[in-house]
Parts: C-alpha cells; structure tokens; sequence
C-alpha cells in the first residue's frame, strides 16, 4: 500500500521535499508475516517515501525462487533503483538464488540464527515454517481464546464467564472488541467483554453478571468527542450518537470504574496493540 | 511460557538428549510485539531447550531502563548463565544502558536501520511506536474490518455483504470464524463467513445470500477426522459431532464448492496463517 508523504519528509540527496518511489519485497518460505511485520515497523521510520509493498510469501522451490527472482528484476528495470527485499527465508540456497537479483537484502533470520546457535550450543532447525505449525499448545490455545473471544463478545453470552483470563468493560464503541480479539489472537487470552449500557448507570452499578469476576475486570474508556465520531458513523444523528449522550455514559462509566476499584485505560490516543500490552502487564502486576 | 522439550532435542556439547532453561527477554520502547513475534520465531528453530519468556514493553525513560537492567542482571544470577534480548529500541541512549547488562542482544532496528538509511539516503525519524500509532489509515481501516468481521461471523447478519472483501463459506467449526478475524486483523480485509449447513446440502446449492457474491467466495475444508474431534469437544457424542456426520458434511461441501467452482483450502494440516495468506494470494490473482 502506498501511503502519501508526511510532512517532515525530507529527502537528504536533494534537500527538498520530495516523495521518492521505492519497492519493498516481503519474502519467506514461510508465510511472510514476520517479515511483513518488522518490514513495516523498519518503514514507519522513514518519512517521505512512497513505498510500494509486494508479497511473496510460500517461496519454498527453484520455481518460485525464480519467478521471484524475475519479478525482483522486473521492478529493479521499472523503478531505475534497486528494490528493498526483507526476507526470512530457512533455506539457504532459495536464499542464494534470490540475491542474484540488484536488491538491497535484508534477511532477519540469516542475522540472528547464527549468533543464536554460537550462544546456544545447538544447531537451528532450519525447516520452514516451525513457528506457525498448526500442532502446538499455543496455537490450539489461540484458537480456542479467539472462539472464546467471539462468543463472548458484546455479553452476548455469559455461560463459562468463569473461564475467561480477562473481561472488559466500558461503554459501547469504545474498543472493546477489537482489543478482546487482539489479546486471544496475539496472546491467547480468553477475553470476554461486556458492554457498560445507560440502564447501568440508572443502578449506578457494574452489571450482576460480571460482578462475581472483579479480579478479572479491566475498563476501557475513551474521550468523549472520539466515541461521539465513533458513534455517528454508526447511527448518525440518534441520541445514542450525540455528544451529550457520550459525555454523560463515559462521565458515568469511568465513576463507576473509580468507584469499583477497576483499573482502567484510555483508548483515546492508544492503539489497540498498546493497550493490549498494558493489560497484559497489569494481569501480570495481579498475578 | 516454558514448553516442553522436543524429542529431537540434542544438546552439541554433551551429545546427549537434555533440555537446558534459558531465558529470552522482549524489549521495546514500543509495545514489544515485534520484538516478541521475531523472536518466538527465532526460538521455534531451536529444539529441545526450555524458554522462559520475559516482556518488558514501554522501556522509554532510564527509570524503566533501569529496572529492566536489575531484572536482566537478577536473571543472570539465578540461571547461572547470561539471558538473550530480543530488542526494537529506537532510542541509542536507552539501548545503551540496557547493554550494561550480562546478556546476548538482538536489536533488530540497530542492525537494519543502518543500512535502510544509506539505502534510501533519508534519516530514520527515530521515533517510538511510529508503527502502532492510532491516527493512520491502515490502522483506522483495520479496527473497521475487525469489526466487520465480528458483525458478519457465521452468517450472523446478510446486511452489508455487498462490502465484504472476501466470504468464507464452510462446514461448522472448520476454521471459518479464526481465518476471518485473522484477515481483518492482520490485512485489514473485511472478512465475512457463512456457514453450509445440512440444509444447503439437501437443497444442494449454496445458500441464496451469498450467491450474488460469487467472485468474493472461497471455501475452506478439513479432513472429517479433525472435523468430528473439534465438534465433540463442542457438543460431546452428538449427532452434530458424529464421525459419520462430519463425513457427510464435508464430502457434500467439497462436492458443492468443485461443482460452483469454489477455490477452496483445507485447514488440516495448515495453520490460519498460512490459509489467510493463500487467501490474499488467491484474490490477487483474481485482481
């Protein structure tokens, strides 16, 4: 995806603002995502560059080491300058074959495999795709956190509350979701999350059902202005939506949160990443 | 998390069968989930050695840098042999003081940002979290696509499927519901799924809501075996979990998707990683 240039772009041949097209290659004899993963993280840094991102991920043979390789030279020709190629390619002579091609390689396992062996007194395995294998412990747990996620998303259910790691609260829109799918996906936490509605701050108290859990309760909140921008993409001009509305459910929520003694975070200027490492902090802080 | 040592586990010193405890450690002044999927790749190529696992995100001022250090040093003490760190610090004067430190580091921005800015002639902005952060785009899109994703799971709702990037269709609890939230999230790809259900199989067509969508379809399968061992944990000795039902459900499926001429893909024995980036590959050739 392209993204357009920021404003503090600056580019130090020219000393002018300048956008500059560049190609990145994102390449595994696996599925890529981690190389996509730190690719990205490596070009968030750099300001001003239009980079457009090709995906080569399964590049397990010579045949598609070779139409890689041909696309590789094929966008060496169309840029007039040498694309990125961020790799994590098992097998060396896949890898060999590639870097016939003009490219700037970057191969995160060729960098750290082999201090890790030196420190570690054992040769890697060097098979493909370990860390994704469907086997594992992990990955069956993240699995079923991520079920365990959707069922218990919204209160839609409260069977087997029991068995959650962790429950969210606060009010609806404010990120719930998204966070409790992010904390089972990348962590394989079982995190149910239950909505804080106006009919709970009529009581003035946390819902019945996820009173008997207060160890695992956590709150998400949100600043007012961003729920209410939130809300009106979703039902424009209701009551639900309104500003007033927003200020008052949040105003409510987060006393009722300070009141309960659950530790609460803002979505506001947080991603749902950040926050989900801060949860996880705070259950280790707990435990 | 500590995981059990593997069978083909050989320690290079001794030449015998021993697991050995080591301990990594996650460090960012970020969230650390670079850090962490790098690094558990890294690790998943070394057999038969125990790891414990250590995060410590938001290292971003020398007060937390100090405490990581104690902890790093406290580790180096108590296993008697020095501690791996896996790094994506962008700050050179915290990194240092981490370094103070007895252990092997693997900073993964000191070793790529150095030849990206030669590369591309451009500075790096140094800038904590540039790659989680809220405002942007592609993050915007994915916590919409998320919640598409929730809103459109297992044939949940039909409104909006006309703005589906891609519908699932499969037998119940064949991978569907993973698959589709893991495209949302990691690719920002408004996933809806749709089960087939006995009686589509008996009618023998698919099911009247998805037929206008044709070209956003793919099918995902499982071997009837896998299939009847998810679903007794579900719903135990069941007619739904029978072996002989899984059977039936998953020949009439495949039967049905090859006759509309469905691309599918078979969860069996690949992870949802590997499937959501067949998947991608699939609706890039279709593009």
């Amino acid at each position: 995806m392209n993204t357009p240039p920021k404003k503090s772009a600056l580019h130090a041949q020219s000393g002018k603002m300048k956008p500059i097209n560049r190609t990145i290659f994102f390449v595994s004899d696996g599925t890529g995502i981690t190389a996509e993963i730190l690719g990205k993280g490596l070009l968030s840094q750099f300001d001003g560059i239009n980079f457009r991102q090709i995906r080569f991920p399964f590049v397990d043979d010579p045949e598609k080491a070779a139409d890689c390789l041909s696309r590789i030279r094929e966008i060496r020709e169309q840029d007039g300058i040498r694309p990125l190629v961020v790799m994590t390619m098992m097998n060396p002579e896949i890898s060999a074959m590639l870097r016939q091609g003009d490219a700037l390689f970057l191969d995160l396992f060729e960098v750290f495999i082999a201090p890790l062996e030196k420190e570690l007194g054992v040769r890697s395995a060097h098979t493909v795709g370990r860390s994704h294998g469907q086997a594992g412990h992990e990955y069956i747990n993240r699995i079923a956190a991520m079920n365990f996620a959707i069922a218990h998303d919204d209160g839609v259910s409260d069977a087997d509350l029991k068995n959650a790691d962790v429950i969210l609260v606060g009010v609806s829109r404010c990120g719930k979701t998204p966070t409790s799918l992010y904390l089972s996906m990348q962590f394989g936490l079982r995190a149910a999350n239950y909505p804080l509605i106006p009919e709970d701050f009529e009581r003035d108290r946390l819902p019945d059902t996820v009173l008997p859990f207060r160890d695992k309760l956590f709150g998400l909140t949100i600043a007012p202005e961003q729920l209410h921008k939130i809300r009106q993409e979703r039902r424009p001009d209701s009551k639900y939506a309104a500003l007033d509305t927003c200020r008052q459910e949040v105003a409510a929520a987060e006393r009722m949160m300070r009141r309960e003694g659950i530790e609460w975070f803002d979505m506001t200027s947080r991603s749902i990443e950040e926050i989900a490492v801060q949860i996880i902090q705070a259950i280790n802080k707990k435990e």
